[in-house]
């Protein structure tokens, strides 16, 4: 039975394609509309021309000097990858159904963009431009800080070097750029942001699926901040193994509410223990009660930060739906993602009514969130690019606060535990006992955050 | 409990500001604006200058040369007309705690703008400039006539009249008019929609409220369509007075659903009975029996259709709703809107679920709806601007057609009976006993349409 979201409403394949100079953002920007389409279940993918150069020619070879428009070497390496690059996305479009295919690179002539445009047109996909534009030059120097530290082009190379160069290839990039204009491109279908997003121009947005990317990427920040991630403290449904429900705080949860003020402190490093941050819980009485000893003052109930909703099971254990819905709590099993429970909610049903609460998360700085196992987990897909058949089956123990870092090209994840015993909650794939009684500090085996750790997400240019 | 929702996030007021030449459609834009957002529980109210003007000064005396930017005499009245709405918006900020406040008015000249920009300033309110930009000649004159024949200014005027002098006024308006600019305006907050949204300039949106203003705009269409409701047939839980579950259709249902093709093509009319729609469901069997006999090849199903959950109710009747929870069963009499039950939803949880299926209605054309009382109530209010305190006691009968047609400047009700018997799932407020049996016929004394009544909603210049 075919359930829709609104992503399903049309039957439209969009090429997004980046223009920009280099050092304006695209490929962050690209790989955020991928990582928050991916998780809305439409299919999307990526297509850094750079990385087909790059196996072309080797990063030795290519200074400055490859990227001057003169360079009649440079320009054939630069069309071939261009070629390669278009012709992996039209295949992917037909033999993979992709929906929605990000060309990055810079594209920055009208001559490159109409040979673009006319290859999508032949393949009946949506070409849709997506311009950074930027003249500020702080904004400018703080991405070439970025790029010359993380890019593939400067591994093992000296900074200043790095920097000197990179500045060269833009300035070869700025000879033979042409922007996007209202006028000359007012039959092209694109963004123009200006200066990150204090100014954007839109052209003939037509289908829902651009005009989502428009809204997502009008939402986008680029200030440094925080997201802290916690479940409630253990709970006396977590004691009895039952599901659902609206139970207090055990006394080990009441003591994990009690040191979770500590836990965050301690997160912040002493140079920043001044932070402000803004707490969001659901409206569950254990999320509220584990943030009930937090200092800060904002704090915000969000009906759609509540677990997910086990329907004629909440209030059981899995032993107990095991018994009287085996059939249910074998399809559970075989695609937990989508599997809805009778009168209840599927993960798929709650990255859906999650998704205003990341288009919010997205504009905010620091927050701190409290809230359920199923949630989190959807929460932490997002964040951390994590795909469906994976996300249900993560392992978010109690009692453990997780601090996410947002960067341009990685995030970091560091896990900060309470030291406080809880029971486990895990429900191993397959299995059919209750969770054991565990202290506090057991990792599972499917546990995918290691503790501190600089997990490097999909985010590579 | 407070619960937020996304609109509760930010502490902030915002002042939109509507900029453009007569027939350009600013009103139409504003009150749907004030209605989406009431209907999200933003408190917003939209002050016309015109209706100001029309109490200084009779509309006979308002001809084109009153509108000379040299008629002094004119200039006098505009501007004593513009004081006191600005002064009443001041004080609806202020003593009614406004949330977002529209100025409907030409507002041509920068001069007259930096007069409210200030004021705005002054009282903390952010202001932010909604200019409608056409030069789309066919638009221009489509406006035109549904102005010449629905303004104020030109009640009981012979329409050739009414025409040549609006044109007029127009003229006179342009000579003075100056359009919202990136460069001159860089500094203000603006959205600046060219021929209705084919084309849109963003500058500086900030906050969470105003984007949403800028989402909601961004996705209004000007295409004349329907919207039909019906709520699935009448049910087997219907039948017992069980609410909730997810059982099959009764005979009487069925025979509903075998009807509802006939009642579709009759409100066509015979000229428009080649219409196509697409209809959408919720997920639970008894609307999508509804929607069986239905020849239309697109059908979708949404989860965020589905009815009011009622929790730990579910699958009880009202009586023993009573029975067993007393209090509840009277805390919902008093406050229905609010009500959450027990484990389940409220009103005002299922508007913030229904709130991408309205932007969604927006984008699209003919669609036809079959889904649940509760939520037809919250649809219904949506297109109707039904107050808060009234939409969930509005009672919408089983086996009846609703067809809505949103105009400029009224939106058409009519009510299409199948003449098959129902019971009655109306539970009056402060009654006790259950819904008594009726035949389908039966229209109870909170009904707020009645049939084929041509009801003017709010929209009004």
């Amino acid at each position: 039975m075919p359930v829709y979201s609104i992503s399903h409403v049309e039957n439209v394949r969009v090429c997004v394609v980046m223009v920009g100079l280099p050092a304006r953002g695209k490929s962050l920007i690209a790989q955020k509309i991928v990582r928050y389409l991916s998780w809305l279940s439409i299919k999307s993918k990526c297509f850094n021309v750079g990385s087909y150069r790059r196996k072309l020619v080797s990063c030795d070879k290519t200074t400055a000097e490859f990227f001057d428009p003169r360079n009649e070497n440079g320009l054939k390496y630069r069309e071939e990858a261009l070629n390669s690059a278009l012709k992996d996305m039209m295949n992917w479009f037909t033999e993979d159904n992709g929906v929605v295919g990000i060309l990055d690179a810079t594209n920055s002539t009208r001559a490159r963009r109409d040979k673009i445009l006319k290859l999508c047109r032949e393949n009946y996909i949506e070409p849709m431009f997506l311009e950074s534009w930027c003249d500020d030059k702080d904004l400018v120097l703080q991405n070439i800080a970025d790029v010359k530290t993380t890019s593939t082009d400067y591994v093992n190379k000296d900074e200043e070097y790095a920097t000197k160069d990179f500045l060269q290839r833009i300035k070869n990039y700025e000879e033979i750029y042409e922007t996007m204009d209202r006028e000359t491109d007012s039959d092209l279908t694109f963004i123009k942001l200006v200066n990150v997003n204090s100014q954007v121009i839109l052209n003939k947005i037509e289908s829902y699926l651009e005009s989502r990317i428009v809204y997502y990427v009008m939402n986008l920040h680029i200030k440094p901040r925080c997201i802290w991630l916690s479940r409630h403290g253990e709970s006396e449904f977590n004691l009895t193994g039952q599901i659902g429900g609206d139970a207090n705080l055990s006394e080990r949860g009441w003591r994990y509410a009690k040191k979770l003020p500590e836990l965050v402190l301690k997160s912040f490093g002493e140079e920043n223990k001044h932070t402000n941050l803004t707490v969001w819980t659901s409206t569950l009485q254990r999320t509220q009660q584990t943030a009930s000893f937090l200092p800060y003052k904002k704090k915000l109930q969000w009906k759609a930060l509540d677990e997910l909703d086990a329907g004629e099971c909440d209030g059981m254990t899995y032993e107990e739906i095991e018994q009287k819905f085996p059939e249910d709590f074998k399809a559970r099993d075989d695609n937990k993602y989508e599997y809805r429970y009778r009168g209840g909610e599927s993960y798929r049903d709650i990255v859906i009514r999650l998704e205003p609460i990341i288009m919010e998360l997205e504009r905010q700085e620091n927050i701190l969130i409290i809230t359920h196992q199923a949630v989190l987990r959807c929460l932490y897909a997002y964040f951390m690019n994590v795909p469906q058949e994976e996300s249900p089956w993560m392992s978010i123990p109690l009692h453990t606060l997780i601090k996410i870092e947002p960067g341009a090209y990685q995030t970091l994840v560091s896990r900060i535990k309470a030291d406080i015993p809880a029971v486990s909650t895990y429900k191993e794939k397959g299995t059919s006992q209750l969770g054991e009684l565990a202290t506090g500090s057991t990792i599972k085996s499917r546990d995918l955050i290691k503790d501190s750790e600089c997990v490097r997400n999909s985010m590579q240019q």
